[in-house]
């Protein structure tokens, strides 16, 4: 693995939203500066964001984002993370990773610093397995392998779609615990990675993760969030559980664990708490939903797979609050710019190469 | 927790199956002499087991077995470390720890030994979380909690039925996997302890395993294995799929991670082989049966699911191999010789306090 070129140099692009200078990729020159990095400017795009000298990157402001996509435009969120899914869009590549601008390098238990890019790949580049539980964690790892009782039928694995890290110091928490535990940090280093398995739904942050487009980005949307929508903070989430339900129904795999960022500092919970008030009531009736979208068997690519998810959304959570009609119209809008972006993507993924 | 009197000290038993002298109580002396100890002797009932001084035992041979179950014990293996059983079924406690005798004190990555009964009693005694994944592992740990997106409705969680403890050194492989990695060494200390989701098996080893006997004891059946039967090292395997089908119908929780033991010395492969080749392939056949049982509502204890769940193997797996047939017949036995033995817990579990 000591390999001079690093893993997957000229497939994998970086996507990094942000609203100010990016100094905080000095601390990541040596495992990011040979790939590409797709910036996406959020809020006001008069404004200059500084990178670091060095770096090769493509950035996005919201009037780059307009000009591209015209009226679809209004899929993407504006003064809000969730922008960062314009990125994973324009990419060309066949890998994303995708982390926050207050992120930093960890230490493992040892002092090594961690090469998180590097890990995602290693998660991505071996397969999942989401239909038994192994209780040795990641089979794959080395040092490790399946344990006595696995079957031999599902030792293969499925692909890896997803691959999400963790955090060390401040935890990805929602604002009621940030208010109630202030205080509490995240020092406990957890040497696994795992699949999560299928059926079940997680809570996926976008801070630290990292994906194959080819198999999953179409349901990489995040949502309608931020400027002149009812809720924030829940773009990762919504986007997690439509891509675990998707991923159950194609058979591929999310793995979670390593690696982890250091995350430096906890957003304000009193801002947090307005942004996230409406999604916690809502959730509750969201993962129920989730937890029994079923997609119908012809539904064989990712694009298929989120229309109809959208008219599900539409058809059972509209009830809830009108925002999901919005959203529900904003997925199809998405998939329509996904695919005319990628046009290649779009038809490629059609059974028998027939024309879309 | 630096509590003087152990936790749960006369409300947990030991229980260790055995054929030879138990000098490796030497090394958890701290650990377990404040508790009971039941052993169950295999093999040669006229061979004298020694137990070191100083603990508070109560031992059973096959004789002893034969006398307290009558024509039942034929439910209870013989030259099997599947015997173990008999213990859960004798015990008069709530909670039952169960170890095999060549596992040893591992030490955490700190140079500290593991009391591993106090990890599984703090796992057994805090709730579960198996219908949505928490990414930090289990939320009830000091120091983490539940991530941003995981419901509110969810958190209170549910009874912990079952602790499924790890090993150090000798990973539990089946014969093929030794065979092809004799050397082949668990050195990784993985610092979390997770609940396996509803919907999803694993496999359950019975060399360092705790559990809640008056949630689960009477699912906790190691079946028909060793002298006279086809196969082996699949009693634990039978019990972790039986468990869990069960806990996942009555809302119950299985943990599995933390406490890892030493496991001293890997059996013969060959050996093992031999008792396991019916398992391997016939296990391609249980996992998808496991995963399709569904137990009518009217199964409200364990009891009952059992009892339905042996109909079910009955009628599902007798056609796999005429032994199903029989370990369908043996489990209605074992539920019998429980209930007689555990007269209180059998009709305590009845709804509304009918008799039996």
């Amino acid at each position: 693995m000591a390999a001079s070129t690093p893993l997957l140099k000229d497939e994998l692009d970086i996507v990094i939203p942000t609203i100010r200078n990016l100094d905080f990729l000095e601390m990541w020159r040596p495992f990011f500066q040979p790939y590409h990095l797709i910036i996406v400017q959020d809020g006001d795009p008069s404004k200059t964001i500084k990178v670091p000298d060095g770096f090769d990157y493509e950035l996005y402001n919201r009037n780059d984002i307009n000009k591209i996509l015209g009226p679809k435009a209004n899929c993407i969120s504006f003064k809000d993370s969730a922008c960062r899914c314009f990125g994973y869009m324009v990419s060309k590549k066949k890998y994303i990773f995708t982390i926050d601008d207050d992120c930093f390098v960890a230490k493992d238990p040892s002092g090594k610093e961690i090469n998180a890019l590097a890990q995602h790949i290693k998660n991505l580049l071996c397969p999942s397995t989401p239909f038994f539980f192994n209780t040795l964690y990641d089979p794959f790892r080395e040092g490790t392998d399946f344990v006595r009782g696995y079957p031999f039928s599902l030792r293969e694995g499925v692909p890896t779609a997803v691959s999400h890290g963790l955090w060390l110091n401040i935890p990805d928490y929602d604002a009621p615990t940030q208010l109630v535990k202030p205080r509490e940090r995240n020092t406990r280093y957890v040497d696994a990675v795992m699949t999560i398995p299928k059926g079940t739904l997680f809570p996926m942050c976008g801070m630290n993760l990292a994906f194959d487009r080819e198999l999953i980005g179409p349901a990489m949307y995040f949502g309608l969030m931020g400027d002149g929508q009812p809720i924030g903070r829940y773009d990762d989430m919504w986007a997690g559980w439509c891509i675990k339900v998707i991923c159950d129904h194609l058979g591929l795999g999310v793995k979670t664990g390593l690696p982890y960022i250091w995350h430096s500092k906890a957003s304000n919970p009193f801002v947090n708490l307005k942004k996230e008030y409406k999604g916690i009531y809502w959730q509750e009736e969201l993962i129920p939903f989730f937890q029994s979208v079923t997609l119908p068997k012809d539904c064989t690519t990712v694009q298929k797979c989120y229309v109809e998810l959208s008219k599900q959304v539409k058809a059972k959570l509209g009830k809830v609050d009108d925002y999901f009609n919005k959203l529900a119209d904003a997925m199809v809008t998405w998939i329509d710019a996904w695919d005319e972006l990628n046009p290649s993507g779009a038809s490629a993924k059609l059974p028998n190469g027939a024309a879309k």
